[in-house]
């Protein structure tokens, strides 16, 4: 079995880099030219990704063809489709690069193939959208039965890929029964904790209601975070001795970035906004904006913090320390301590960042300014378990 | 030591038996006579506790004498509040009865006696009204250390509060350290899984949250129930495969009903209202909202199914089967599903209810229709795992 996954970025290419290391051959598909080359030398363009060192190393230009070019996807008989799909300033998604996946693919579909998309997507995508990019490229009917199309939502964590691959439940579902227990039957053979849902959308809502779940909790961490400060009780110490067995209670944050947990529950409030239903998303729109509101508030503690150092309020050196939307992850889609850096500016503070992961070259490319801790009068740092903002007197 | 325990009712009552049965001298002082007459012969006013019954049997009259008469506990040196708080029609708390708990044992109160309360409570209660209350009637100063007053929550469940007592794990705090520190102690003798933590007004605060993550999740598997109904997918489903060891969505129902949960976020709102501060409460009052609301949404689904019959609408029978606010319970308190009752007889529709823990007498009495689910058009199960809703054609 030969089996082509588009799309090697973080998602992507430990998917690919497990199949092949369940013995199958894979073909992978990515518009970067140099990551594919990097690929194929054995070099992993993700180190932070634990184990998958080892899978391209041992799996890259081998079992592991990683390509620019669908053509060389022809004989694969499984289309794996793991691309990014972003949203646009309104929170609506934008298919581009997903259907442009489709259509390629599609026009090397052969009878009897299986296509599956892993990208998190609104309910109906693989159904309603992927299915008429697919019939319109490659003549063939997902209702005669020539192809078959499912939906399996990766369930991927930068870092922890590998292992969620190999012991985390999966899920996976067709568009109709026959593609769902195929996709099924082939997935079984790379990953063991596989279940058979009984619907692509079903999959489909399962995925994106686990981030809502994360959005809502970490905006109720955020809120009784603020409800703490404001009545003078040590949110994380009532935390701790909060949550047990039935209660969870996440920690407060900035808000919430990166391109899953921010963006998911739009899916669902966009839809049944468009439907008239506006009360069926109110909590998931409430959290929305008590995460993307943090920075407000972290803004006004900031500027009083400030107001006690005996400094002219605009010369009191501001870091914001720790700039990655996650803890070791260099990545700054959707990071709300950047939106803060920038939000304390737009005020005419005196703000600079500081990052780890990130050099002063490459922090001054970003347009922002560099400065390291111990040289601030106020250090916000953001990232990791507790957020520390007091000025350093 | 002798200890008395104020209020003798789902809270007080177990944990009353458990420190008695811990080898400590109890009285327990509650306004219902017959109920305490009933205790001091060894019978257990709450038979759906599991191990109480023996408890009481053990110690009903001999180590846990009950009594209608404060003076009966005069020798104690220990007072433990755990009377009812309730909330008026705009969620306001009433102190009364709390009040007069506080005022009873402040008369009594000697040098060197502790006072805990139980009872969840508005953050800052203990501090700056309870403390109040006793030094009135006393004539002691906490300040002078001349008492002790200290908060513990109570964390029962009706129906798991031995276990609950015995195993899992509970927090206090004083009012000052001192007090802390003595209710610590005294409250190890017999809470195994015991914390002391930095204030009373943590310890309260903790209660509150838990109670706060329990109506937001309740809330969002509301909302995200009507949204997977919207989007015709099976939410129970996609619920089973969604959870995992980050992922606790939890069950959708009617609404939150009894005396805690609903209760309690209202605590946090107001507080924050009172101090305008409205955006620290959003996420905890659109739960709220989400919650009661959901009875019209029910109310419209169960039209709409009462449609699909061949019958006049006001001729169509409907059962709501099951009225309590818990399963197993016996207990109105808030009802969600006999406000749902109301709410369809309101709108003209020929509505009953059932309950297997009420006899057609009771139900009668309280004003309500009884009727056999199996003589009804339409039945509502609201009650256990799974809300089944759909006539029986």
């Amino acid at each position: 079995m030969q089996t082509a996954v588009i799309g090697l970025g973080k998602a992507g290419l430990p998917l690919a880099g497990v199949i092949a290391d369940n013995g199958f051959e894979v073909i992978g598909v990515d518009i970067d030219e140099r990551r594919c080359e990097g690929i194929n030398r054995g070099k992993n363009p993700i180190p932070e990704e634990m184990g998958l060192d080892e899978l391209i190393k041992r799996h890259g230009g081998k079992d592991l063809i990683a390509t620019a070019n669908y053509e060389d996807a022809k004989d694969c008989e499984v289309f794996i489709i793991i691309v990014p799909l972003f949203t646009d300033e309104n929170n609506i998604p934008d298919y581009r690069i997903m259907e442009s996946a489709f259509r390629n693919v599609g026009r090397l579909l052969k009878k009897g193939d299986l296509v599956v998309l892993e990208t998190t997507v609104p309910p109906m995508t693989t159904d309603k959208l992927t299915r008429v990019w697919i019939e319109e490229e490659s003549d063939l009917s997902l209702e005669r039965g020539e192809f078959y199309l499912a939906y399996s939502p990766e369930r991927i964590m930068t870092g922890y890929s590998i292992s969620r691959l190999r012991e985390f439940p999966k899920v996976v579902g067709g568009v109709n029964r026959e593609s769902g227990v195929k996709a099924f039957e082939i997935y079984k053979k790379f990953i063991p904790n596989l279940h058979l849902v009984s619907s692509a959308r079903i999959a489909e809502f399962i995925k994106v209601i686990e981030g809502c779940y994360r959005d809502v909790n970490i905006g109720l961490a955020n809120e009784l975070f603020k409800i703490a400060d404001e009545l003078d009780v040590d949110f994380y110490e009532a935390r701790e001795y909060a949550n047990h067995e039935y209660c969870h209670i996440h920690l407060p944050s900035t808000g919430v970035g990166g391109h899953c947990i921010p963006v998911y529950p739009w899916f669902l409030v966009k839809e049944m906004e468009k439907r008239g239903k506006f009360s069926h998303a109110r909590l998931l729109r409430t959290s929305r904006e008590v995460n993307d509101e943090m920075i407000e508030y972290w803004a006004e503690k900031i500027v009083l913090e400030c107001m006690k150092l005996n400094k002219p309020l605009n010369e009191v050196k501001i870091c914001v320390k720790g700039i990655t939307f996650r803890e070791g992850v260099k990545e700054l889609y959707h990071s709300r301590n950047l939106a803060l850096a920038r939000l304390l500016s737009e005020k005419g503070l005196d703000v600079y960042v500081y990052d780890e992961l990130y050099s002063r070259e490459e922090v001054e490319e970003m347009g922002l300014r560099y400065l390291e801790p111990e040289k601030a009068d106020l250090v916000f740092d953001c990232i990791g378990l507790k957020i520390d903002w007091r000025g350093q007197r």
